[in-house]
């Protein structure tokens, strides 16, 4: 998606170790009007999917996924959340879910009451790079029974090997722009898509 | 506001020890529809106040606060986080909040690349009841140096005691619901407009 493309060669900053950071527009600061533009873009890529639900983990999946559901009929957004306790509990579903930014795993937990096995739902997140947060909520939504729609992703790192091994398994994903590599001294060069 | 009044009503749970669960449409669950018209309704009621940036706390004032910025020019969001190090940080605002829910304290940040001086800053957070998560975010926006414009908050615990200690401060909060009382057996008596 050139606007996004555009977007983050202006204003995302390259960190040693692989790190882009979007904290201007899509992580810490929001530009409201350009998460509505990627919110119309996977109602585009998903035109004709059913979408009953949109399913995303705090913090920084939030926005996006209120802004896509405005497109998607103004489904219902639920969003994961980070557990402090591992308690089993059974009013929700619960999975962990591996964070390379913190180096620790995290329990994830949505109640029950919020997906059915009825629902069909589309995973929206800001970033795929390893595809543990996606796999987590792939988990949740196995365990709910209901139908993955597909995902929906701001920024994949396709250097990385997340969206390959989750395609492989079968899942739709559709991610905004694709990173295929970047450096300090390089820039970023976008898979064609 | 009779609409989110009605809708606490209907879907509000209340349990003992004055909890009002709202996650089936707030802070689990979003109902983006509803999201917008209380978006529309602190546009309403700040019409004439200059905002240039919205600014709330994560997890659950993001959906809200980019709701509320369609209705403010689309001005950026920022949403403060909450930090696992307590690291003095010359690119951060730093402040502490008091989580009555969790019994502990968190350190809370904003970039300050994303506040400055010349700001009108608008807060919008869910839920206001002892006050601690809204005067962390008066804390970060009085380091930044720029213009607190208001505070917009959803649901107001008008029986405890947050909002009458941080409006005679002498600060503009606008409570979308006030609740003056509330039980599991008389249900919930919301204060006059």
């Amino acid at each position: 998606m050139e606007l996004l493309e555009d977007r983050i060669r202006r204003d995302g900053k390259i960190l040693p170790g692989n790190i882009l950071k979007v904290s201007s527009f899509i992580n810490h600061q929001i530009d409201v009007s350009l998460l509505d533009e990627l919110g119309k873009e996977f109602a585009r890529r998903y035109n004709g999917t059913k979408v009953t639900k949109i399913l995303t983990i705090e913090a920084s999946g939030i926005a996006i996924a209120c802004a896509a559901a405005h497109y998607f009929n103004n489904c219902p957004v639920v969003f994961a959340k980070k557990s402090q306790t591992s308690n089993v509990d059974d009013e929700c579903y619960r999975t962990s879910v591996y964070s390379y930014t913190h180096s620790k795993n995290y329990n994830v937990v949505v109640a029950k009451q919020f997906i059915s096995s009825s629902d069909h739902v589309l995973l929206i997140d800001d970033f795929l790079a390893n595809g543990s947060a996606l796999s987590g909520l792939i988990d949740l939504v196995k365990q709910s029974g209901a139908t993955l729609a597909g995902c929906g992703i701001v920024i994949e790192k396709g250097f990385q090997d997340g969206g390959e091994i989750l395609r492989k398994e079968g899942n739709r994903i559709e991610s905004l722009a694709i990173i295929d590599s970047m450096s300090v001294e390089q820039g970023i060069t976008f898979r064609k898509q």
